[in-house]
């Protein structure tokens, strides 16, 4: 099946997306979604839009957006950000990809964890990229002392996937000051829920690009929007590869809702909140059941328990109408990955958990 | 400002799309949007939807809409296409970058016409392919001869771009036909407004791949919807592309939308009708101002005029608040590119040109 493929194609193993199953309803704590759907002014903004004019491209420097971007993060870290530091994609993986194709040459090494977003190895085969993973520690912790002095580039995700855990901003920090001259990416997806950004660091180190979403934090993955910030170098980078690929990537309506996202502060303070607490929660009652679950700072939890192999109980609570992830991949094959849902989800999970675990170890 | 950039992204020279001027406000014939709105039903759609469902990650096949330009296509060319022979985009320029990637290797051949759609050499250059241009006739036209048995792939836009001049069914089959082992990419976005689609071929010739827009004859450039119908061969590659490079391009409300533009056969066959009506129309009277008029089965006209400059024309108008697009490249540099808009609109148009053929006739 591959007459017209070319070589690249013919070998790539594409990345697999969480399961999103039409057979029945499920409680789904797969794919990291955010419980919670967009702030109401956003569903709003979007019903009020004079839609007659989708007839009309949308600014191709999507300008509007990324000031308001930029004046949020301006604000929040207290230093100034320009739009000329922002970079807009459709959805985070778009701006990885572009960050590929940017800034990296075939034949480039790049390193991140040996455990971390698996689409990272894709990326790396479909460019033709060296990657090098680093392994983490046996607490599943990166160790920054063996990201010093590298000769390629680095991407870190922060608080990284699916193992949960956070680095601090100062150990961010050293890993761009013992790298001057290497790209440091750090990709974000869930620092809203628990880490720090290392947005404060770009205006003093020019090799950090920070890669941040829509999708978790604020409850667009159905919307996609991601975005960069860096040094105007970097962006002026991204924006050179992108006008030279798709120059219209961000429709109308995805501009409008995103700004007025960023508008209601208040919206994304609050859920943030909720699903930290909700997290906190489960993971108290999950250690209670018997389960080890890795320190979290992100919207999901990364749990083991020693009674019951995790392939098989991701079988069983799927047949008890409950999504969990779960990657057959060396070192994590005995873990899960649980997105935080509602407090109702979560008590029906662990409900069914607790079902289960009385039929397992008993 | 290279500091970071990768050997490629430092010499590129990236697409410029159309100029969208913020100064004031413009008659707007330079990009060729549809003057008419998309239809109320998408529009009404849009607004009913359920978007607090925004915060779930969207179908990444893209089944539905998929399925629903398959049921399309099969019921106009009364010949079977199923949804696994048709690929969604994020726009069609997504698409064609995709096409690079999938189906060329670095190094291979790309024959194209020497004007055509100026996106096509960024490409080549971006994927380091090597494009070999075709030169069209003194008349603009393609020679379908000098693209019989070539050793590179093939990309025809028809109706051709700035050009508005398109092939017959019969020709693109024959390119088709004496080229079975190279992929014959056919960029139909203009198609619609008179030309006839080759999705007709797809089930008889497996190295034809169509790709169409919902930019132009669907009035969704804000949007960014574009497909590829080919071979369930060539739409398998695309998808391992774009499973290797961003599993979700297309949005929620994208998709209802796009669905409900193909259900609404009725405003799109009107609105394109008046749109050639426009066209041909407006045509007649250019020729009456001693226009030179190319024979359009486009949404565009392109048009030259031995009394004055095509340069300080476009000039003139923009001063007079009418926007075209002018291409100062070799062999077009005293023509302009002038979208089909409103009746309205190119009275304006006409009008203004009137004007100015005075003052400068004088």
């Amino acid at each position: 099946m591959s007459k017209f493929w070319n070589d690249k194609i013919k070998e790539i193993e594409p990345y697999v997306p969480g399961e999103q199953p039409k057979d029945k309803k499920y409680i789904k704590l797969n794919t990291n979604e955010n419980p919670y759907p967009p702030s109401a002014k956003v569903i709003e903004k979007i019903k009020s839009m004079n839609l007659e004019d989708l007839k009309l491209y949308p600014d191709p420097d999507v300008t509007e957006l990324g000031k308001v971007i930029a004046e949020y993060f301006s604000n929040k870290i207290n230093n100034k950000i320009t739009y000329k530091q922002v970079f807009i994609g459709n959805g985070s993986d778009e701006i990885l990809a572009f960050i590929f194709m940017t800034f990296f040459n075939a034949g480039d090494k790049v390193y991140y964890p040996d455990i971390t977003y698996s689409f990272y190895p894709v990326y790396a085969d479909l460019f033709n990229v060296k990657e090098i993973k680093i392994p983490l520690n046996d607490n599943f912790e990166i160790e920054i002392e063996k990201y010093f002095g590298l000769d390629g580039h680095i991407i870190i995700t922060n608080p990284n996937a699916p193992t949960s855990i956070a680095l601090k901003l100062e150990e961010i920090e050293k890993i761009a000051e013992k790298n001057p001259s290497q790209l440091v990416v750090v990709d974000e997806a869930y620092v809203d829920f628990g880490a720090e950004s290392a947005v404060k660091l770009v205006n003093k180190y020019d090799n950090v690009l920070v890669v941040q979403t829509f999708s978790k934090s604020r409850s667009f993955a159905g919307m996609r929007l991601g975005y960069a910030i860096g040094s105007e170098n970097t962006i002026e980078g991204l924006n050179r590869l992108k006008f030279s690929f798709n120059s219209y990537t961000i429709d109308r309506i995805s501009i409008e809702a995103g700004i007025e996202s960023f508008k209601d502060d208040e919206y994304f303070e609050k859920t943030n909140a909720k699903i930290i607490q909700t997290r906190e929660k489960t993971s108290e009652e999950l250690k209670k059941l018997g389960f080890k679950v890795l320190n979290s700072s992100a919207n999901f939890i990364f749990i083991s328990h020693n009674k019951i192999f995790a392939g098989d109980l991701y079988k069983q609570l799927k047949e008890n109408g409950v999504l969990v992830r779960y990657f057959a991949k060396d070192r994590i094959d005995n873990y899960l990955r649980v997105t935080i849902g509602t407090d109702e989800e979560i008590g029906i999970f662990i409900e069914k958990l607790e079902d289960l675990l009385g039929n397992n170890v008993n």
